[in-house]
């Protein structure tokens, strides 16, 4: 049937806030698909997969909100604009975020402003970094008889500090993962040092899920100068805890050094799987 | 072309971890859904939707072997010698397993069982129920400017109890998600309230992102209550902190509370949102 005049919708705009997952554009769930193909427009970060725009062929519109190099492409107040402004002349405005859009992802503040404009609010679930990064690395953020939880924390706070709950995740048995925290690595190895954590070992993985994925695995003590020789930036997630020994490639050195002290003198427990001799 | 001899594999046998997601089958991964497709043979858990088993179409094998009702289908070391004996007769062995392989799968020990026998190893992250189940009633894990930070505990350790970590877990800002923990609730109410919390809210959200959600919302000096009134049980997730109060129906039913004070003789902060008249 043709359609002569002008459409005028019925329905009440929806903001569907949408996680794109860690990085692998493979790493995004069946309904952020169903969901990106309905979409009249497309809001989306720096930290998504460019490749998951391609879902979105029927949207009129794909706009990139987000920061890159430090350049702040628009303010939270900017998006919660365009979000209520899309919302007056399309039906089905999605918010493509990095990660999880509830972990860390300010959904909060666009959501209020989608509600107050008379918007409904639907939430996609996605992979978040902290937990698909370490697995892409085969790190477990549990294992029975090692740990019994594990703490996610951001190391950027409102006020640029980081955040003082990682004084406290330093006093626990868990995996702490931190967030965008590689400028405040080395106040991040002052609190673990006073805890009589030196020795905890550290994974640091850069673009993660991806092929430029990037690792460096240290101890506490060590972990600045690893980071620092390695050329470590974020986006970076940082893993503390004793599940980052049941790495592959750390325990693969682990049998290797095992092999060359046992025709040696060293004994095997003066050698540590995660200070190979290059450092 | 046709094969009528015996077919020998020279490809090394995978076992692939793969996330099932949290209970809605729309919530599993691209990446996870092309695993599936391959696999020869499925192990999957009682937490798995059955609907996922339709996209291994071309596996001889599909095998449960979870528990259900409190009775134990096969033992961890029963799982292991599965995958190990599959993996003598074919390529592609999927594991199946709810939420995320990484996250109290005890996958540590189904990977080293698999490599000892030779077989690679591959994991597909999956939708954590620890951070979809919240986000699926509304309640995000991090909120700026209410926390930073969050903290994912089992309430079942090794040899049963509870785990230690949430005692520290009461003292901290995060927002703390308990796993499997229905049975101690009485337990976590008292240690939550012995560190000043006892007006703390609280959420558990039972058979989350499926039809069959419920979910009862509390403070902790009362959720013991209200959970046994509306019949709660495992599976469930237990949230605890104050981005529960950022959930929609708490924050309707406050707007609600208004307008009846508004024309009786309360004043609006003496009615706690998360205590209902009908309580």
């Amino acid at each position: 049937m043709s359609q002569s005049f002008p459409m005028i919708s019925l329905a009440i705009p929806t903001l569907c806030l949408v996680g794109a997952g860690p990085g692998d554009p493979e790493l995004i769930t069946i309904k952020a698909v169903k969901t990106l193909q309905r979409a009249d427009v497309v809001l989306y970060d720096a930290l998504v997969n460019d490749a998951l725009l391609e879902y979105a062929a029927n949207a009129s519109k794909k706009v990139f909100v987000g920061k890159r190099y430090g350049c702040h492409a628009l303010s939270q107040q900017e998006i919660n604009y365009l979000i209520t402004d899309y919302g007056t002349r399309y039906d089905n405005i999605v918010r493509l975020k990095g990660g999880d859009p509830f972990v860390f992802g300010r959904a909060q503040e666009e959501i209020d402003a989608a509600l107050e404009a008379g918007m409904e609010v639907q939430i996609i679930p996605g992979i978040s970094s902290a937990l698909a990064v370490p697995a892409s690395e085969m790190i477990p953020l549990t294992c029975r008889g090692v740990n019994e939880s594990f703490w996610v924390v951001t190391g950027t706070t409102r006020n640029g500090g980081l955040s003082s709950d990682i004084r406290l995740a330093a006093q626990s048995t868990a995996t702490v993962i931190i967030l965008m925290a590689m400028s405040k690595l080395e106040e991040i190895k002052e609190i673990f040092s006073q805890h009589g954590k030196s020795e905890t070992p550290v994974a640091i993985i850069q673009n993660g899920t991806t092929p430029d994925s990037k690792m460096v695995i240290g101890k506490i003590h060590d972990i600045c100068f690893r980071a620092q020789h390695a050329e470590l930036n974020n986006p970076a997630i940082i893993v503390i805890g004793e599940v980052v020994n049941l790495n592959r490639e750390v325990m693969q050195k682990e049998v290797l050094q095992e092999v060359e002290i046992s025709s040696g003198t060293h004994t095997y427990e003066n050698i540590s799987p995660l200070c190979p001799s290059s450092l």
